[in-house]
């Protein structure tokens, strides 16, 4: 059997029972985050122009579109969900592989079940499983994959989007298996884009194009089913160097959600460090921004590479300047989405902090590591040495400030809702049906679009 | 200006009328000819099988599906319009990069322009615009692009339907290039794929995606406008050797349209020179196939590796067999889509013809070429050599012999139809509006799928 067939056939045959609690746990986690991070990006202007421009050739509007008022149908409503969930770079991440797989697994099939009649466990299953595959292609594939300049998370992630809306549609393993073979090679997603509108793109479109996969294959649409092995196959062609092992060594008995980690920040990850660290910094000692004279930072060298910049005019680059990390903390305490507007990026307190902070590199500081030394206008020098980050595999983020960051970014919804869905969420694999869950995302008023 | 802005600009401000009368000439015998495939393959299964499976989710029907009685939206009909015009790999070449542009062009073009008011006038610029920059594109990345084992009509025709139907909706210079950019970072399509219905679906697709491109950039989403010479761009990710110069090079004096080549026969091309050879020895010597006793081919050692199949059951089998392709031309004197079916697979008399039939390899002669040998029951014995097969640059076909393609293809079109279409498209500069020349397209009743 081909890779796509055992993948396909493990797919279809899997029962939710066989899968370990604490992994359906971890699931629960991802959906809730990346339903938030969709209702945090829903009245972003990437989202908003997407809708108004291919809204209007929308099919029967049988699904919702997580944080919006408007209803479209299932497969634009799986762009839309993957644009919003991935636009404030806020989503899960899989360390291992760099990719962010609750985007297009979770846009798709929460598309899907919004249209039918999904119970809450059979919908746990197929993102579990969509998940899986996601990972897995994904390992077999790192580095090899990322490094050739592809954004793994909108080409990997066609392949777990349509394994999850599959399995919802209850595909044979061999129609799973074309299923595996019409997602891959509609994989595509160029790093170039990063910094622009299409990066959010990707995710969304590789959502769209793993359904119409799965639709396709549903009535008998063929694809070749050596598509991850073959000489011309998605492995061979966009990765080159491989371990195809990968794809199926202990499947059913291991999970990647086992490894998934959640940002607590919406920002460049190598950021999050000063970020957390600062944020102890103001808690432990009560201060005050305007009592702040100098702030040095000791840095992993990766992190002036990457985040050296200052003079910081836009949210955007306020998600990639270190100086402003540490800003926020020590002046606020958090790094929330307000925190990387372009109101936050042009805050005065804000600039004067960022203006009096020196990062230096330091090769012995580690990437998830800081080092912070502040001095006050009374003389007096504080500071502190953090090891691990928050939202690591080995700091990670508890199930209550995963709550507290999707009340968050749930801000739009009525009184009530946010902890509505929470509620759902965790006892979701006991609902009848997944519409209502999903209806309690809708705003009350279309969200205005606003600047990022 | 990057790649991407310089194609932009110039394709928005490029006027029909500095394009030489030879080259509107082709652009018209191009959108015959995929118009043509296009009304083969509406009734082929996976024309059948896709309409199926995504009409259901398609938005307001406002665009007409060539060949097909159903009307959808134009996103969709470009996805119809492109499976069905490759399915018969009957479709124009490009022998420079073995691209067939006018599928992914055509078919979003002619999707944009049957659901609005776009003069013959302007269609006729946006097609050959739209050739235009896909054919330089492959160009400029073969064969490195190809080789790596990309389907390129299936990747580059996305940016090609984009050029088009963003030329079609009066895209800004500005808005052009972030097409281009979200065009190419959607460019899929694996190899692998080829002797699955996944390979139909790849042009299908990328006319989808390509005109999805058009109009997100009408909007103002944006995409990374070195998409094509960035270091994670087109380019670089998906061919790694290239010549970014041949994008621009006499840009608007030469068009690769005077070098586009069109198939007398629906099959592998390197059988194309048996069935020419073995049609004219019928011709000339008023052959009856029973008179036949023994053939002797000489042909070019690649027609050995690629067709050797004597024993043949389908249609698609037939289409890569040189012992078919000598059968049919003495048998019938043709090789129309009549000639590749399961039906003709299995005529005793081909299947006769087939198993009295020897080829030898010769690497003196070459791919384009063949020598024939017919002994007949009577021991006299005929034969001839041919230099230049029927469709290549050398001997292209004839408007008289494209408009019969466009005939045999035509065969479900109510009476007087295609020749009202065939004088439309000729005059097709005069016309006020597209859409009545489309119209002709649609059958007078829903045609049923039948075995390729």
């Amino acid at each position: 059997m081909s890779y796509a067939e055992q993948l396909g056939a493990y797919v279809c045959e899997s029962r939710l029972e066989s899968i370990p609690q604490e992994v359906r746990h971890e699931a629960k986690r991802a959906l809730l985050n990346i339903v938030g991070c969709a209702l945090g990006g829903a009245d972003h202007p990437a989202t908003d122009i997407a809708l108004s421009a291919v809204g209007p050739f929308g099919g029967p509007a049988t699904a919702t579109v997580l944080g919006r008022t408007e209803r479209t149908d299932p497969l634009l409503a799986a762009l839309l969900n993957g644009i919003s969930s991935h636009v404030h770079d806020y989503d899960d991440t899989l360390p291992g592989n760099f990719i962010h797989a609750s985007c297009p697994v979770g846009s798709a099939a929460l598309a899907c079940a919004s249209a039918g009649a999904v119970t809450g466990a059979n919908f746990l299953a197929a993102f579990i499983l969509g998940f899986e595959v996601t990972a897995r292609v994904g390992n077999a594939t790192y580095p090899a994959h990322y490094e050739a300049g592809w954004h793994s998370t909108g080409t990997i992630g066609t392949v777990g989007a349509a394994v999850a809306v599959g399995r919802l549609l209850r595909l044979s393993p061999n129609e799973m298996a074309h299923a595996i073979g019409l997602a891959l090679t509609q994989a595509a997603g160029l790093r170039e884009m990063f910094g622009s509108m299409a990066k959010s793109f990707h995710p969304g479109r590789s959502a769209q194009s793993g359904y119409m996969a799965a639709l396709l294959a549903q009535k008998g649409f063929t694809a070749g089913l050596n598509v991850l092995e073959g000489p011309r196959g998605f492995a061979a062609v966009q990765a080159g160097t491989f371990d195809l092992e990968k794809l199926t060594h202990r499947l059913g008995e291991t999970f990647e959600l086992s490894v998934n980690t959640y940002k607590p920040y919406p920002s460049g990850l190598v950021i999050h460090p000063t970020i957390d660290a600062c944020s102890q910094l103001r808690a432990a000692h009560h201060l005050a921004a305007d009592e702040i004279a100098r702030v040095e930072l000791r840095v992993a060298p990766i992190v002036k590479d990457l985040c050296n910049k200052k003079v910081v005019a836009t949210g955007l680059e306020a998600k990639f300047s270190i100086y402003h990390a540490a800003a926020i903390g020590l002046a606020r305490g958090k790094g929330g989405l307000a925190e990387f507007t372009d109101a936050a990026a042009n805050d005065p307190q804000l600039k004067r902090l960022r203006d009096l902070t020196e990062a230096t590199a330091d090769p012995s500081v580690k990437d998830d590591a800081v080092v912070v030394s502040v001095h006050l206008q009374d003389g007096r020098q504080i500071g502190m040495t953090l090891d691990k980050t928050l939202g690591s595999l080995s700091r990670p983020l508890s199930d209550g400030q995963l709550e507290d960051k999707f009340r968050e970014q749930a801000a739009a919804l009525a009184p009530g809702r946010a902890d509505a869905f929470l509620h759902g969420c965790w006892e979701v694999e006991a609902l009848p049906d997944m519409a209502g869950l999903i209806d309690l995302c809708v705003p009350e008023v279309r969200p205005q679009a606003r600047a990022s």
